[in-house]
């Protein structure tokens, strides 16, 4: 038994309460290096009369480890445990303090899950489970209102630059909310929709006034109620890391130096505000001037932006903010953040930008989920840069699942493209069967699914400007077949509740293999995922009950001879199957 | 290299802003396994310029495992890192997502600490690190006003049972100020104080009022104001789980049962309160049921106790609180106590009484600090209970000091005994030796030591309520032997900022072995600390610089000879070293 690689930790991913009555332990392990796993729990005030031993089960896996997991109801909300182990003939006991080959003959040095209090309980929106968002950069996706067209607006459909402009705006959206729900998608999250200086406006002049090129806060109030009437569901960018260069607070600074009663709203290292090297005098996102960062940790400054997050939520009955930037600003901040939003919106939705590991932000206090990154790399790793095999992706997936609580994985907000990244189409180099694969892959995974605008009619491009395109309204020149497939993978992950929140278990996922199969299962659910990522047809091979699976996307019947289900897939073929019954 | 040993994750531990400007990293290995590590870490916006290798340390080591550490100072208060491990000849580098033998390209997926914002940086009271703890149970520990004695009170002396008083009070401390100056502790924490039915007040009946038999609020503040004058901080406890059953509160819900306007003050499970097979329909502390826990995540008893909270401290003028069963309390519940009590006193110390792993308390925005039991059981399990050799013992301090941010082991509340354990000579057996050379591993260890009161006149007593035993005021009892140790180790440690605040380096703790040496190091002062925890003479040999070395606690000179100091010690001796100049 490898000691070294047990890995056991109270709170964050190993010990956390699922709900106000579960407690979910997790145990990590040296790869098939135990044969059989206990918690050894109970409370600890009745130890004799409670402690039990707990079989736990191996809930995922890496290239490195397993983990073992299993899910308690304590009855009086307390749990002190400890864990069993056992690698055939050996067994271990594993406590707080040590490893010993007796077993524990008393609780006080075992691990403690003092009490579950439901304040503490990471409580995420149920809504989010069943959602597919699509992501809209307003001044790209549509033009409803040529009046509001900033100067200098150039012919729809030109090249994106940096700093040029297309003239969409919201009453756009709101012309095309038909093309949205045929689509399928229940839910949008737009990137900044307040006064800005730039078509992106991730540097905001004014939080409380919606864009005058984009429209203002009746038609957005409109869109909001619109939205609503279809079950689609609204998501706003919050850019509370910085301002922009000519929000009035900072104006005031810029111009009044250490005189103005605004200057510690931002985080100032050097009066006057300059650039000297290329680096700003004052913090920034990046070393942007025209991006300073607001101090959070200012009373009057935060007072300011909860106001906003309220505000808007209360003002338009947003449905939640995606929070830009959101690893740089104080935890504290985001603290008092959920408060004030989920006081107003107990159903909003928070979604942070963090690009990296975000345990300390999905804790239950902060937000609901992160932009999962981490998982975009593994499938494009996998289906795009080839950089994995099916083994590797597997793991990747088992470290992710492994990495938070539940909850977290249950609402992460999975994308592969956006407007921060080359488009999808563009990292497959055109290839339709990698990327409607890479799809598959998204929309058969835990956590809610996000469409970048246009990926849906084959709108390419690379890294921004490019991937900022300007969307594709004339049917003509629409990808109506990728518009089909995507219609179709939203339907089927709709019709399957075990592809939102079943558990995953994969079945196929050999070292230098193309091939990949996983089922997904909920209660009596089961879904069988099937991938060739391979540019050879191939026949993949899984253990299966029943006479014969269907195949949900063409409702293709694949019989199941004496247990083993066969499916031949084309090049870069997928099948997402359920029992025929 | 065993890949499976080594462990790195963002925030807890292992990477924090240990003040506003200082990053700190640490990364886990395999004992014996790593040469050399480095961290590779620059700003990931200037990567190419600013990155850079930057040398790590054995910090610590336990029986399984070496804790790497360094520290670090980014430009721009944002960190991106990795690390590189070598092993001999082989080398590896590791970033969030894999182990890898190229050396990373780019930043993007390496670990990130975004942004040291100051509102995050966990930030000790200074004072802590230089204090010297006396633990009362006032009950118990003087008389000083006989018409508060409770009735039936026995007289000064007898057996302390469950139910008994005494008399002791708050004018009693007030008369023996002069024993606790001359003893030379400069902080007093007291057991709770505030009015309720049992001889230890664990059983609130008035969180604003100090208990009628031990004084009043005019008291307690002239003992506070007595305390400051000589230096001497105050510690109170706050037992916020939990009221007693006679908390006006509570008696409603009694007596209106589901009427009461205080129903939703306590967690009651099932109406009317009762008790069933001796489980109460109510939750409590263990299953006391005249311990009712409160209900900290009401709105109204929040208020409540953070008002009574921020109270004695603006009206006693205390120096913090000693949270009673602080682990079974919501975190929402500690997160604003610490924002109401530091606002009050920005220097207050938080202590939690927890027991066991204290992680997600100790991050900066709940506790100071928690009662070090692991460390009491580490030095009792060595000098007491002989289950630990010499190399358990330091593997148990390198664990402990692995496990927790620089600035929380600062801070840790260290003990040997209190209220609730066996006292320290009774657990000797009465071997005083043994409990002067646990005593000196107390106070030769980084955090707070504190001394529960009479250890220092030699009182002894079992498990609570026999701990709990009247002080002993003759001189004539009083073993003047033992507080002469403990004035001398109190102001040893006094004269030596390393022992309080410098790094731990073992030189000599073998397996099997009873003799210890150690080296506190903090800047250019080093002090070693030598224990033969044998009942035989033993010498300890260890490398030193210079020409002779002092035993700071008997004055007696000993040559060191080529670099090597031998100092011979007696059965259960000790030293305690510096450089002679």
């Amino acid at each position: 038994m490898l000691l070294e690689a047990i890995y056991h930790r109270p709170k964050l991913n190993w010990a956390y309460a699922y709900d106000h009555e579960t407690i979910h332990l997790r145990l990590r392990a040296k790869k098939n290096d135990l044969t059989h796993v206990y918690a050894f729990a109970g409370d600890k005030y009745i130890w004799d009369q409670s402690k039990e031993l707990i079989p736990m089960a191996k809930a995922a896996t890496d290239e490195l480890f397993d983990y073992w997991a299993c899910a308690i109801k304590p009855s009086y909300r307390r749990l002190k445990y400890g864990f069993l182990l056992q690698s055939g003939e050996e067994q271990i006991w594993m406590t707080e303090r040590e490893f010993t080959k007796e077993r524990p003959p008393l609780p006080d040095r075992l691990f403690e899950f003092p009490y579950i209090n439901p304040a503490d309980v990471f409580t995420v929106p149920e809504w989010v489970k069943d959602a597919v968002f699509y992501q809209i950069f307003p001044e790209r996706f549509a033009k409803g209102d040529a009046s509001l067209d900033p100067k200098d607006v150039l012919p729809w459909g030109g090249e994106p630059e940096r700093f040029n402009f297309f003239g969409g705006d919201l009453q756009g959206v709101m012309d095309h909310l038909d093309h949205l729900s045929e689509l399928g998608i229940n839910a949008l999250y737009f990137t900044p929709i307040f006064e800005a200086t730039t078509n992106h406006k991730y540097d905001t002049a004014d939080y409380m006034k919606v864009d005058p090129h984009f429209g203002d806060t009746e038609t957005l109030k409109k869109l909001v109620k619109a939205c609503h009437e279809r079950g689609i569901r609204v998501l706003l960018d919050a850019v509370f890391n910085h301002s922009g260069k000519t929000f009035a607070p900072f104006v005031d600074v810029l111009e009044k130096g250490e005189q103005s009663r605004y200057k510690d709203w931002f985080v100032v290292r050097e009066f006057p505000l300059q650039v000297k090297d290329g680096v700003p005098t004052y913090d920034t996102f990046s070393f942007e001037p025209h991006m300073p960062k607001l101090n959070t940790e200012n009373p009057e400054v935060k007072e300011y932006l909860l106001n906003v997050a309220e505000y808007w939520i209360k003002e338009a009955g947003i449905d939640g903010w995606r929070l830009d930037v959101a690893n740089e600003v104080d935890h504290q901040f985001w603290r008092d953040f959920r408060k004030v939003v989920k006081k107003a919106n107990p159903d909003a939705y928070i979604l942070g930008e963090i690009w990296h590991e975000s345990s300390s932000w999905l804790q239950g206090d902060q937000f609901d989920a992160v932009m999962n990154y981490p998982f975009t790399d593994a499938v494009l790793d996998f289906v795009v840069r080839r950089t994995l095999d099916a083994e590797d992706f597997a793991h990747a997936i088992g470290k992710q699942l492994a990495r938070y609580p539940q909850q977290a994985s249950e609402v992460a907000f999975n994308l592969l493209d956006s407007h921060d990244t080359p488009r999808l189409l563009t990292l497959c180099d055109g290839n339709k069967d990698r990327m409607k694969l890479a799809a598959v892959l998204l929309f058969t995974y835990s956590g809610t699914p996000c469409i970048y605008y246009g990926d849906e009619i084959g709108i390419d491009g690379g890294q921004d400007p490019d991937c900022r395109k300007c969307m594709e309204w004339n049917p003509d020149k629409q990808d109506r077949d990728l518009f089909a497939f995507y219609q179709k993978i939203i339907a089927v992950r709709k019709e399957l509740p075990a592809l939102r929140t079943g558990s995953i278990h994969f079945l196929v996922a050999e070292a230098q293999g193309s091939k990949l199969a996983f089922e997904r299962r909920l209660g009596e659910q089961a879904v069988l995922v099937l991938v060739n990522n391979d540019s050879m047809v191939q026949t993949i091979q899984v253990n299966a009950e029943g006479d014969a699976w269907i195949n949900r996307l063409d409702g293709k019947r694949w019989p199941a001879v004496s247990g083993t289900l066969s499916v031949k897939l084309p090049a870069y073929g997928y099948a997402i199957l359920t029992e025929a019954k």
